[in-house]
């Protein structure tokens, strides 16, 4: 079997790709999926990624934790957005949350649609991820979630750190795949540096995140996978 | 006015960007684009890009060449295709030639629905198109042509050749020029060498037009600009 690694750049471009047979790594690293990844490694019981803020609110009788972003910013009269300091052990251990993002959200019902199977990364569980694609046998789309349909940096960096990891382990990988893991190699010894030449970079410095952003860019301090199982993102190998 | 360039990396995502008042340049590299450079250097009156094969056939009966291609090959019982060798002084000085190809001339129409002006780039005439950019005072779209809406590493390198060009001509740059830019700086030393690792080249490769895109890979070995004056490309400048 000839497995392929892939990277779509945008959930624009996802009908392009055959996913029936492959696992797709939903990717939107500044914040939605570091925020899933650090929340489902602090405890979380599960994350309900939902497509609209009134989705979200749908649930706000049950005992869940309501997070909601739109633009960067949290949505008035919400728990909390995406920051990941919203995500800590005290914060979310045993509780469900519920999810509502610009684009990481969007991306992950996108691919529930049609993938073997669907799992969050980000550099925050860049190792842990790449070790268990590395044991399943199958092929491996990276979907980056973009901003709005549009390509971004930080997206395809990720990707490409994916990409670099797997390399020996798979046998095709298509253009992107390829730029992916050449930018990454060009920016991997400073990613926040690099990172400030990206559109996104500038709109988050106005939101004053940087502290967020800093934490997203850390290497593997997670070993949470977390994985689409119905309608929620729960951690890979716990039964619900 | 703050000029933008921007890369837009396949046609499908063409609909994320607002091109009313921007000058586009479509990027076929290997060949369309650097074939419709040759010609309309040479000396080719006009060079009508048509959509489908059967629209090709409809100006048989004139005095026109025919050139059609579908995925790399010769379409049988056409002149040629979009091998840039068809395109010598000797076979195009002074006649209009009526094209259709796989990516190229679908990028073309798209284009020209909503752009100011469509303007055609390669590697051939990347010096005086850069030039000629720099005295307009427009928003520049890049629009990678692509292979059958996919990113390919071949059209991003050339759009990132206009970005480097260009940087210090203009303000706003996206996501995807920073990247185009880099993966350019990365190439730019041996692009052949680079292009090894693209999927296109290795279908390249199997219909055996080595010599096709080394051709298409020479830098700024052309003047000529052809812009779109309704439906055809002639050399900027020219009157009809």
């Amino acid at each position: 079997m000839h497995k392929r690694i892939e990277v779509c750049l945008t959930p624009a471009l996802l009908h392009l790709y055959d996913i029936k047979e492959s696992i797709v790594v939903v990717i939107d690293v500044l914040r939605a999926t570091s925020s899933i990844v650090y929340g489902i490694d602090n405890g979380a019981a599960g994350i309900i990624p939902v497509a609209h803020v009134e989705d979200c609110m749908a649930y706000a009788k049950e005992d869940f934790l309501l997070a909601a972003e739109r633009d960067g910013e949290v949505v008035k009269g919400y728990d909390f957005g995406n920051s990941p300091f919203s995500y800590t052990k005290n914060k979310v251990a045993g509780k469900t949350i519920v999810l509502t993002t610009t684009n990481g959200t969007k991306a992950l019902h996108m691919a529930r649609e049609s993938a073997h199977q669907v799992v969050v990364g980000s550099f925050l569980n860049l190792e842990a991820l790449c070790d268990w694609l590395r044991a399943q046998n199958r092929s491996v789309l990276l979907l980056c979630a973009g901003w709005k349909d549009q390509f971004n940096l930080e997206d395809t960096l990720f990707a490409g750190a994916v990409v670099m990891a797997l390399r020996k382990d798979f046998t095709h990988f298509d253009d992107s795949s390829v730029a992916a893991e050449d930018l990454y190699r060009l920016a991997k010894q400073d990613l926040r540096t690099y990172l400030h030449k990206s559109s996104h970079s500038h709109r988050l410095e106005q939101l004053n995140i940087e502290e967020d952003v800093k934490f997203c860019l850390q290497l593997s301090i997670c070993q949470a996978i977390p994985v689409l199982k119905g309608d929620i993102l729960v951690a890979i190998g716990q039964s619900r």
